[in-house]
């Protein structure tokens, strides 16, 4: 059976973030906090070295009942038993990813704009990332802003769970949240906190309506 | 089983050879004149167009009665169905490659120089690259040139078949042979010859001491 996942925290790693903190660290206190869908995203990386970051942190997130997917690299997600995969539209078609990872994994989707959103329907995914919703400097790559509208307009077209990413803050989680998403993306939100465990803890309650 | 493959005459691609001539044209010509191996090395495209590219490969070569590896990206090969992967000693590591090919695929490793190829004594691959043999432009992070003589003896350490990479041309393949590779493994040689059908049956009959 796939694995259930809470998409409510969602960090995505950049260790761009970090200011020279060990990335495992970061992640260990996130999760504390409250993150408990982990995505591990490597630009860089050899291969090697990719793997073996991404099996220490499958040691590290699973004990404390939180979910690692990997993004793009399907290769790596089956070396380290990671719990799924998280895919752009440049990267591994999700019927192709499906093949590879089974029905045990969970595969999540990048969305930007509504014909992305409606392209997939039907894709064999579990979850949308649906962004930028605001102008984000973390993803160099990442479309025009969406917008909370925008965000509300995609979450209406989504059959699966929809996460919002781009710039969410604290500051702007709650509107994020009534705008029906399903969960809080975040990357330098908390990569970049000076405390990653209370910025996790905050992110969180706002995000339950706490 | 195992999947028969002749390494006689290897063409690793590298679009940046190529002139703007199209890679499967100069791929085709060149199995045509003899190169029975293609390994697709693909440093910069994204996993969409690495996949739709090693697809069209591998229904290009197959039919031609050649192989098809692919170079670091295990997902990329399973997902085209690929003959086999080739690693470095930057990519995955040769075991987690197997757990992942399974024991029906083709598994190659870089080697450069003698403790290299001593530590992949055992490794579950099916042949070794070894090189580079000489100064070669193709491969920035490329190790020192082993020379006719380093060659020897890598190949004299080796458990599997070795193939020769680095800078092997028309001029040196005979000297190569004769210290003792299974085959030429050759990128500009062809992608950059004016007539890749060419190059690649002169490259072959020196391989076959014809």
């Amino acid at each position: 059976m796939k694995p259930d996942f809470d998409p409510t925290l969602y960090l995505v790693t950049d260790r761009g973030c970090l200011a020279g903190r060990d990335l495992l660290d970061v992640v260990g206190r996130a999760v504390a906090g409250g993150a408990k869908l982990v995505q591990l995203r490597e630009k860089n990386a050899c291969t090697r070295e990719f793997v073996e970051l991404a099996r220490a942190l499958v040691g590290l997130v699973r004990p404390l009942g939180a979910r690692l997917v990997i993004n793009d690299r399907v290769d790596v997600a089956l070396a380290c038993d990671a719990d799924g995969v998280h895919v752009g539209q440049d990267d591994m078609r999700p019927a192709d990813v499906r093949a590879l990872i089974g029905s045990q994994r969970i595969l999540g989707l990048s969305v930007t704009g509504e014909d992305e959103t409606l392209a997939a329907r039907g894709e064999p995914v579990d979850y949308l990332g649906a962004g930028p919703v605001f102008a984000t400097a973390t993803k160099k790559d990442a479309g025009a802003p969406q917008g909370l509208d925008g965000l509300a307009r995609m979450i209406a077209l989504a059959e699966v769970p929809v996460v919002a990413i781009g710039a969410v803050t604290a500051a702007n989680a709650a509107a994020v949240m009534a705008a029906g998403a399903a969960g809080l993306a975040v990357v330098s939100a908390i990569c970049a906190a000076p405390d990653p465990e209370a910025a996790a803890r905050e992110l969180r309650a706002i995000a339950e309506g706490r």
